[in-house]
């Protein structure tokens, strides 16, 4: 079973990517181009990652007091991936790229993430070096970037410390100029950093001749002081190891030092590190402190940072996504090969006929349709997000204005919604297998371990939820909810249209004014501590709406095909998803409209 | 933080345990031994089972060619739960027993199960020997039951089979009669078994003197074919050493063999195998063949067996139960330290002030006073099934086959629902954590690991499904369903009475009338395909039903007692039961009523 007939569909019967051709930008481009891109990666995943997925979650990253040892597929899979092309498939020509639309780079991308998720960390060498893109100096970028994109280099994001997980105003790594004449350095004001980095994946490793850290931190005021909050957080390059202005190594290790690996429940292929910034394990010219070039102005780190947060969100979610999809074409293998049982028929159970395949079951049948539901249903989601980041860079302004604005609200949903519905999909593929999913011979525990981080990294589920109810909702008077609205009104207004997804359009139509009436009524009193009590809930029924609001869209599509067993299976997902799934937001819209405070009013002794 | 005193709460001031004095098999107990029992248990699985919960998980059981090696602790921790005379606490005292009723003996294992889930297997042995005690000859009690009792022996259950997994009409273990004057051994008919077993918990192990295997088997008839379906099963006792008529081993090994031993996502500290039966690994007295010596009447194995099921599927529960809560506990321990952020007030945040501890954060309370109401709702309905038990057994007439009735209906709840939403607890406990959840430093990913087993094993969650709506709402013209909304109605005619529960008590009377009405609907054509097809979400709006009533009795129990944090704690996790969750019901009951047939009606190539 491959993804790729799904992936063409989104992409060409619903989403039509080919007309982004109509854009100077990817005017060179062509569905033989789009699918070269993919067949590639189709490829690679197949060959290069597939197959020691099981191998990178048995083979943790080991320290051995020097190196951090990874498995020579780790390698061999960085590298093909490097030589692919994909770090810079969305860069200039110029620069070496390949000025491929965002929505084929991501979906290229998902074959990586299905074959195995933790064996590479290509997501974030690219966000790093499209950051630098973004902010960096010109000798930053041909220093820094160009080799991380050619895979010489790989790039980490440091904004975590062990004293402030999520909470990044009190990041308390501090920068301090380093010497006389440190802002005339050629690659960016010079300073020295010490402090403590924490959940830094890819931190330490020998897959790169270089790792280029971007690291957050504070440059003290004139009296020493660090000032509070996040307006005082500044965007630093850190070299694990220094190199001249022609990106080559000098010889000299910068002072970063490992200071611990983090043993995780899953997602084992990819090292995590606690690292240690100027501590003076590697003291640089006789002195402690690790030598940092300033990014951009100073106290516009987390700006910086921000830029990249959407694009960094969508590739979490479309890594819950593509583990889910993962486990459900799993299951659906074993279900069709799996004899077991006898389905209850009206005249009861004959015990002496064959056994039947288990998905001959309709509770096995019903577990395999969520998955679908979830999984294609957020793959979707994902493309949509994906294809509005295009429209940012390449529309037209009020479209690119309204890509924004639109993707300021989706996101917390991209980012979110997968993480918990697909790491529900694994859960059923486990269950799917019975007790042989609960064993490591088959992949889905797997799946279902390396899922759970979802929830957790680039923001948890609480803070996409106050991020979505505290404020993308509100932002600019709320206009990125009623741009919403009308793109999911213009869908309905297609479907009511067709019998077979009328019922669908008015459920989806009921949905919305549920969600709005909610929204209003979270805020009615103004009081934050009333509206966000339940922003988690809120963030469940908003995400549960717009993934209606998405199956209806793509039935609209498959509707217009010919009969054919896909059609069939993506008007039968949609159906699954408005009949089970959509009831559900009335018990989470519920206590949101009712500002309830069970939670937040129970007293700490009461737990 | 201890469970202790919710346990005593539950115990005594909710369900009135003393009040078991009354009946004469319990007359020597009292408040002192009852609490005499669950000290010691306390204390055993404080020092014997919790310090040793990682690392059964990461020392796995090996096999060294002849022998499964197990870590020293689960040695340790095995024969202290022995030397407690926990084995045998429910039997009588002429055997050595404590003639303790279930219901304390169900909550002294609840330490343990806490403590480290896996590192015992005492609940299959008790099973074990209990079946014995009541369907075996008194030579097979005294010479098997009672060597398991003293923790001389360990016992296993032995149904599923590689072909068979929950199908166990498909069983194709053959028993032939061994030899001349096979029937007249002391030991019981004298068989020889050959197939193979799967998924056999301690299976093999040197624990134990000796290891004595239930084993279901079929008896061919004349023609040398087996039985189809479960008519033809027989239970047979294979142990693992031939022993004699006085419980002494013979020196000679059973042709018993372990084919593999299973590595599973967790739950790692509990040997788990395939056993070949009789393929000549170890003739006995030449020949291939396991000896094995029917229990009770041919063809009648399967009616033994099930006559454990219910508290089987009981201890299933609360083993998933006291996993959630230990999650629970661990969470709420990490929440009240770690401090991080700042509260959302009215006035914004203010990043100067200190970080406040995470459980001041409004969705942290959320997802702290979640696992609450899952674990200590669910840790009541597991006394209440546990209190039926004892009922079942030393009530008058018509008490115990009401409390027999009940339990039919109730049984599927109290394993399936806290399989499913305790380890929906621990996933809350994993996201409390945030990073550090993810990693192996902390315990929570294990419990989240450990308790994904529990909707598989003792019946999957869709076997639970069919059971409760295809057989057990149905038996006896519906009278268990009526039994139990009678016991709801007394519920909620006494809430109704105090002001601070009567909105719940009307929520809940229309949960249980939208209950039948669904159950009426589901039945309306008579079809099991049209009604089963939705079984399981059945299922989960009947458990949120049940769980609804527990919780508002418990509210009542609660409510009568002078003002604690403990009692506002009870009270406040019940309201978040009935703001939260019970709504859940309506999305989960509107394709049961409707007999949607969109999962069982998709053909299976539209997958």
């Amino acid at each position: 079973m491959s993804l790729r007939p799904t992936l063409d569909f989104l992409l060409h019967q619903w989403l039509g990517v080919e007309s982004l051709r109509s854009r100077e930008r990817f005017a060179d481009h062509s569905r033989e181009t789009f699918d070269a891109v993919l067949d590639t990666c189709e490829r690679i995943a197949r060959e290069k990652y597939a197959p020691f997925n099981r191998l990178v979650d048995t083979q943790e990253p080991q320290f051995d007091g020097e190196k951090v040892i990874l498995p020579q597929a780790t390698h061999d899979a960085q590298k093909a991936y490097a030589e692919s092309g994909m770090l810079s498939a969305a860069q200039d020509y110029e620069v070496g790229g390949m000025q491929l639309p965002y929505t084929v780079e991501a979906s290229a991308n998902a074959f990586f993430a299905m074959g195995s998720v933790s064996i590479g960390s290509g997501m974030l060498t690219t966000g790093n070096a499209n950051l630098l893109m973004k902010h960096g100096t010109e000798a930053q970028q041909r220093v820094f970037a160009l080799n991380e994109f050619s895979g010489r280099f790989s790039g980490t994001m440091c904004l975590s410390e062990p004293q402030a997980g999520s909470s990044l105003s009190d990041v308390i790594t501090r920068a301090l100029p380093d010497g006389d004449g440190f802002e005339n350095d050629p690659l960016g004001p010079r300073y020295r950093l010490r402090g403590n980095k924490m959940w830094i994946s890819a931190g330490e490793h020998e897959l790169t001749e270089n790792i280029i850290h971007l690291v957050l931190a504070k440059i003290p005021d004139e009296n020493g002081k660090l000032v509070p909050g996040v307006k005082g957080i500044s965007l630093f390059i850190v070299p694990k190891k220094l190199v001249d202005t022609d990106g080559q190594l000098t010889g000299e290790r910068n002072d970063v030092a490992l200071a611990g690996l983090n043993h995780k429940c899953g997602w084992r292929g990819t090292t995590n590190t606690l690292l240690n910034f100027g501590e003076g394990k590697y003291p640089v010219r006789g002195e402690a402190g690790a030598v940092g070039y300033l990014v951009g102005q100073p106290g516009k780190g987390l700006q910086c940072m921000f830029h990249m947060m959407n694009e960094a969100r969508i590739g979490v979610g479309m890594a819950a996504t593509m583990l889910g999809m993962a486990g459900y074409h799993a299951s659906l293998d074993y279900a069709k090969n799996r004899p077991q049982g006898r389905p209850m028929g009206a005249g009861g159970k004959d015990a002496s006929a064959p056994q039947v395949r288990i998905i001959e079951h309709a509770d096995v049948k019903r577990m395999l349709l969520a998955q679908k539901s979830y999984c294609e249903g957020a793959l979707a989601l994902e493309l949509y997000c994906a294809r509005l980041v295009d429209e940012q860079h390449t529309g037209d302004a009020q479209a690119a204005d309204d890509a924004r604005l639109l993707l300021e609200v989706l996101t917390p949903i991209a980012k979110s919604w997968p993480s918990e519905w697909c790491l529900e999909a694994n859960s059923l593929a486990i269950q799917v297998h019975g007790g042989y999913g609960y064993t490591r011979d088959f992949p889905v525990e797997q799946y279902w371990r390396d899922n759970r981080l979802n929830m957790i990294h680039e923001g948890t589920h609480g803070i996409q939820g106050m991020d979505l109810l505290g404020r993308k909702v509100l932002m600019e008077n709320g206009k990125g909810l009623q741009l919403l609205a009308g793109r999911i009104n213009a869908t309905l207004e297609r479907a009511i249209q067709i019998p077979e997804l009328a019922a669908h359009a008015n459920a989806l139509g009921q949905a919305l004014a549920q969600v709005g009436a909610a929204t209003k009524a979270a805020w009615a009193t103004g009081d934050p501590g009333d509206a966000l009590a339940n922003a988690v809930p809120y963030l469940q029924a908003f995400g549960h709406t717009v993934l209606a609001w998405i199956w209806l869209d793509v039935a609209l599509a498959a509707h217009a095909l010919a009969e054919s067993p896909a059609r069939t299976g993506r008007l039968g997902a949609m159906r699954y998803f408005f009949h089970y799934e959509l009831p559900k937001i009335g018990a989470w819209l519920q206590v949101v409209s009712a500002r309830d405070q069970t939670c937040a009013s129970l007293p700490e002794a009461a737990f």
